[in-house]
C-alpha cells in the first residue's frame, strides 16, 4: 500500500506528459494553461488511490483519473466566466487572460477530452464508467445552477445550501472514488459505499473551503481571503450566522451582504467579527465532523482490512485539515 | 426500405416524448426550449436512415440519434453566445431570452445528456461509438474556433474556409451517418466510406447554407436574409468574390465588409450586386456539385444495391436543393 503523495505525484507526472497542444492554437492554449496551473489534483489522486486500495491495477485507472481532472478543470473554466472570478490558483482565469468566448469553447473541448480519456479504460467497464461520469456531470451542472440561483435569492435555507454543495462539489469527489472502485472491479454494492464515503468527505471538504475563504491565509489558499464575503456569497458561514445571530446582528449582516462598498476590508472585518461573536467557525467545524463521522460509518460498512482503512482515514484527515 | 420523411417523423416523435424537465428548472427550461424549437432534425434522421439502409435495427439507433441531435443543439446554444446571434429558427436564442450564463450551463448539461443518450446503445459498440463521437465533438469545437479566428483575420484563404466548414459542420453530418453504420454493424472499412459520403454532402450542405443566407427567403429560411453580409462574415461567397473580382470591385467589397452602416439593406444590396456581377451563386453551386460528385464516388465504393443507393442519392439531392 502506498501513500497519498505517491498517487498525487504520479498523476502530476502523467499530466505533465500530456500534450495539450493542437490546431487551432487559440483553442488549445487555454487548455494547456489550465491543465498546467497545478492544484492539488485531488480527484484523480482519489481515483488512483481507491483503485489501489481495492487491489486494482492503478495504471489501468490513469486515463480515467486524467478524465476526472480534465472534467474538473472544464467546470472551473466555465464557472469562472459565470462567477466573473479574476483569479484561479493565484493566476488570471482563462476568461480574463483571453476572453469569455475562448473560455467557453476551450471548456467545451476539455469536456470532450475528459470523455476521451475515460474511453481509454478497460472496454468491458465503459458502460459502468460512463454511467457514473454522466450522472456526476449532470449533477455538477445542477449544483452550479443552484449556486447562481442563490445569488438573487434572499431566502436560501441551510438545507438548500448543503444540497447545492453536494451537487457542485461532493458528487465529483465521490464519483472520482467510485470510478477507481469500478476499475478495481469492486462489487456494485461496495462501489456505492465508496461513493458515499467520498461524497461525505466532499461535503466536509467544501465546508473547509468556505472556512478557508474567510479565515485562510491568501498566500497559501491561492485565492483572495474574504472573497466570498466581498461578493456576498451565501456560504454556510453566512447562513448559519443568520440562523443563530440576534435580530440586530442579523440585520447588520443582511445589510452588509447587500452592499459592495469601496472599502472591502472594512466590510470583511465587520462580517468576521459577527462570525466570531457566534463561533461560526466552530459551528462549521462541528458540521464537518458530522460528515466525517458519516464517512466513517460508510467506511465500516465497506469492511476493509486495517491498513487499507487507515489509508482512507488518513485521506479524510488530510482533506479536513488542509490549509489550501 | 422507407423514405426520409419516415425517419424524420420518427425522431421528431421521439424528441417530443422526451422529458427535458428537471431541477433546478432554470437549468432545464432552456434545454426544453431548445430541443422543442424544431428544425430539420437532419443529423438524427441521417443516423436512423443509415442504420436502416445497412439492415440495422433502427430502434436500437434511436438513442444515439437523440444524442447527436442533443449534441448539435448544445453547439448551437454556445455558438449563439459567441456569435451574438439574436435569432435561431425564427425565435430568440437562449442567451437572448435568458442570459449567457444560462446558455453556457444549459449547453454543458446538454452535452452530458448527449453522451447519456449515446450510452444507451448496444454495449459492445460503446467503444466504437464514443470514439467517433469524441472525434466529431473535438473537431466541431476546432471548427468554431477557426470561425471565430476568421472574424479578425483579413487574409482567410478559400482552403482555410473550406477546412473550417468541414470541421464545424461536415464532420457532424458524416459522423451521424457513421454512427448509424456502426449500429448496423457495418464493417469498419465501409463505415468509413459512409462517413466520407456524409462529410462530402455536409460540405455541399454548408455551402447551400451560405447561399441561402444571401439569396434565401427569410420567411422560409428562418434567419434574416443577408445576416452573414451584415455581420461581415467571410463566407465562401465573399472569399470567392474577392478571388474573381477586379481590383475596383474587390476594394469596394473589402470596404463594405469592414463597415457596420445603419442602412444595412443598402449594404446587402451593394454586396449582392457584386456577387451577381461575378456569378458567385453559380460558382458556389459549381463547388457544391464537386462535393456532390465526390460523395457519389464514395457511394459507388460502398457498393449498395440499387434501391438503397437511390435512397442515399435522394437524400443528397434533398440537402442540395433545400430552401431552408
Amino acid at each position: 500500500m502506498l501513500n497519498i503523495d505517491f498517487y498525487q505525484k504520479l498523476i502530476q507526472q502523467k499530466i505533465q506528459e500530456q500534450s495539450f497542444s493542437g490546431t487551432p492554437p487559440e483553442l488549445y492554449e487555454p487548455i494547456a494553461y489550465t491543465m498546467q496551473l497545478g492544484g492539488k489534483r485531488l480527484r484523480p489522486t482519489l481515483t488512483l488511490m481507491t483503485c489501489d486500495i481495492f487491489g486494482g491495477d492503478i495504471y489501468s485507472a490513469i486515463n480515467a483519473a486524467l478524465g476526472l481532472e480534465t472534467f474538473h478543470n472544464f467546470t472551473l473554466l466555465h464557472d469562472d466566466i459565470m462567477d466573473q472570478a479574476p483569479l484561479r490558483r493565484g493566476q488570471p482565469t482563462v476568461y480574463q487572460k483571453w476572453d469569455a468566448n475562448r473560455a467557453i469553447l476551450s471548456g467545451d473541448t476539455m469536456m470532450v477530452m475528459a470523455y476521451d480519456y475515460l474511453l481509454n479504460s478497460p472496454k468491458d467497464l465503459l458502460s459502468d464508467l460512463f454511467t457514473v461520469f454522466n450522472k456526476v456531470g449532470k449533477e455538477v451542472c445542477e449544483g452550479q445552477q443552484f449556486d447562481m440561483n442563490f445569488e438573487t435569492n434572499d431566502h436560501v435555507s441551510i438545507d438548500e445550501y448543503l444540497e447545492m454543495i453536494r451537487l457542485k462539489t461532493a458528487v465529483l469527489i465521490g464519483g472520482s472514488m467510485h470510478v477507481g472502485a469500478i476499475i478495481a472491479r469492486v462489487s456494485e454494492e461496495k462501489s456505492k459505499l465508496v461513493y458515499s464515503f467520498g461524497e461525505s468527505i466532499g461535503m466536509a471538504f467544501q465546508l473547509q473551503d468556505d472556512l478557508l475563504d474567510a479565515y485562510g491565509d491568501s498566500n497559501i489558499f491561492g485565492k483572495k481571503t474574504g472573497g466570498d464575503i466581498c461578493s456576498n456569497k451565501k456560504t454556510y458561514l453566512y447562513l448559519k450566522a443568520l440562523e443563530v445571530a440576534n435580530e440586530a446582528d442579523k440585520s447588520v449582516l443582511i445589510k452588509l451582504y447587500s452592499s459592495y462598498p469601496s472599502d472591502e476590508q472594512a466590510k470583511v472585518l465587520q462580517v468576521i467579527n459577527i462570525f466570531n461573536k457566534y463561533q461560526i467557525s466552530h459551528l462549521t467545524k462541528q458540521l464537518m465532523e458530522e460528515y466525517y463521522s458519516n464517512a466513517m460509518k460508510f467506511l465500516k460498512l465497506i469492511d476493509l482490512n486495517a491498513e487499507k482503512e487507515r489509508l482512507l482515514i488518513s485521506l479524510a484527515d488530510t482533506l479536513m485539515k488542509r490549509d489550501n
